[in-house]
């Protein structure tokens, strides 16, 4: 398996989907599920990541928690009216049998890492302040991730939560600061490709038919939150945001990427905005083109993305 | 003639095109020039106002001269390697004969406004510390204006001078706070219309030969800024920025606009990005949407707003 990989995740029903996918695809080894606030408070983030395991007859997986705040500013209400208040839609859920690791997300990070340097990617689709507390463990760990895949960040599309911030990025500035400026192997999945991404009821059935008692999770939380993206985006369908991490790791040729230097403001009215001064671009001053470069997606095939989706769980 | 206008500038090459527009259409009546440091210093930008007016046989137009230096920021150096350091294209200049205005552009806007309440439109196509000033001496102007209209700021676009911001508004981020959230009735004509017109030199040549001495000084500062556009961004022509401005006021029609709330970033790495929240759009919180109400251009038939600026100068 050419992907061993660690999900830092909020779950959260895109989220939901996103594990899923780690936890069946057959080209990813997933060493472990790292929990944060977010979507949901990091205790309920925990439970999801135990049960989705579960039912994908994968309790094998370790699942460490991590972050219930951010690094810095007053932690945000979760977003009940888009996951729910359980995360999952609120449909009821089966009993979770599993136990946490008894690690902090960071020390497991650390850990999983140091024991195979050179190997590892981190994929991270929630508020990323698990990352930034590994950081601070072992700095070192920068030398030692084959890369960093985070699902955040909008560098065109406007924000989510924010006129101009994504919601992940939004909800720890400062984790994000010094996270996506680390100086590691580092790509941006944002929303200037999630946005190009619908998944249909048409797909839904087709993973719901294929996933057993996982599917049938992942089909009623989807309706809930289908139920949001009709109501306030004008949407038919949800943009499985979480899920284009792993589509970009997986089938990088379906996104179209640019090399450049990120920044990410953490106060005022731009708040949890993600700055990106392309490779080369000159501006007014340097300071835009100081930080260590990495990669961003600007556009994605949609189609093809959550073709892949509904291909790889059905 | 339906449109009173004080035009606030610093030519500046587009500032030229613009201000020639300004002094003959038939349809605006050019109360005054008013001038700032930016593309030049405030002293060239004068200059330059009284010799265009001058060329057009229009020395009876006032020109006040305002805004050195930025209200609160260091200033940053004039982009010589745009504008030429003379502002327009380093071509030899006729002599000037006519004397500005001994009145401050500030003092110049409260004066002409309030001698005609509710008629005047300010069209501002430099950094905006003028009208800042001019809301110092005179806040009950907002109620007394017919409209303001700034040539400034992105929303989707991206930046010019950084990766989110435009030059004007990075050039005075302070006065183009107070002069955005002023509550006045507003436009916004920015890069992301700017960007969609592009000047040939076929459409100068119909300017050259339709302007007299006028049109030599608008084609020969045009090489020297196309040069620009040629070798920095890869643009067979130049982008008419000010000049939509005065394009929006009188053919608003090729224009696609969307009402909603602005905000300027002051500091910090997106310090001179415009931050729009269009409204009745909910956001994480309130604070995005409590500013006026303005109007912001998000597209633009660029070719027709092209076109109408060659005929007008033919």
């Amino acid at each position: 398996m050419p992907y061993p990989i660690i999900f830092d995740t909020d779950p959260g029903v895109d989220d939901a989907q996103a594990i899923a996918i780690a936890l069946r695809h057959p080209d990813i080894e997933l060493l472990g599920l790292t929990t944060t606030y977010g979507n949901v408070d990091v205790e309920t983030a925990t439970h999801n990541a135990l049960l989705l395991a579960q039912l994908a007859g994968r309790s094998d997986v370790p699942v460490a928690q991590g972050a219930a705040s951010p690094l810095v500013k007053p932690r945000h209400p979760a977003p009940a009216h888009i996951h729910g208040k359980n995360g999952l839609g609120d449909i009821e859920l089966p009993k979770v049998q599993g136990k946490r690791d008894p690690r902090s997300a960071a020390q497991f990070i650390v850990d999983t890492v140091n024991a195979r340097p050179g190997e590892v990617t981190l994929v991270t689709v929630g508020p990323v302040g698990n990352l930034a507390a590994a950081l601070q463990l072992d700095p070192a760990l920068v030398d030692k991730v084959k890369r960093v895949v985070v699902m955040g960040g909008s560098i065109r599309e406007g924000g989510n939560v924010t006129p101009v911030a994504e919601a992940n990025m939004f909800n720890d500035p400062h984790a994000a600061q010094r996270v996506l400026t680390a100086g590691w192997p580092l790509t941006l999945v944002g929303l200037d490709v999630t946005h190009r991404c619908v998944l249909t009821r048409e797909h839904m059935d087709r993973i719901e038919a294929g996933q057993g008692a996982l599917g049938k999770v992942l089909a009623e939380s989807y309706t809930f939150y289908s139920d949001f993206y009709r109501e306030f985006l004008g949407i038919d369908g949800c943009c499985p945001h979480d899920s284009c991490a792993l589509a970009w790791l997986l089938r990088p040729e379906l996104f179209t990427t640019a090399p450049g230097h990120l920044a990410v403001v953490t106060e005022g009215s731009a708040e949890g905005q993600t700055i990106f001064a392309p490779e080369g671009r000159g501006f007014i001053q340097e300071r835009w083109s100081q930080t260590p470069l990495v990669e961003v997606c600007l556009e994605a095939d949609g189609q093809a993305v959550v073709e892949w989706i509904a291909e790889t769980l059905s």
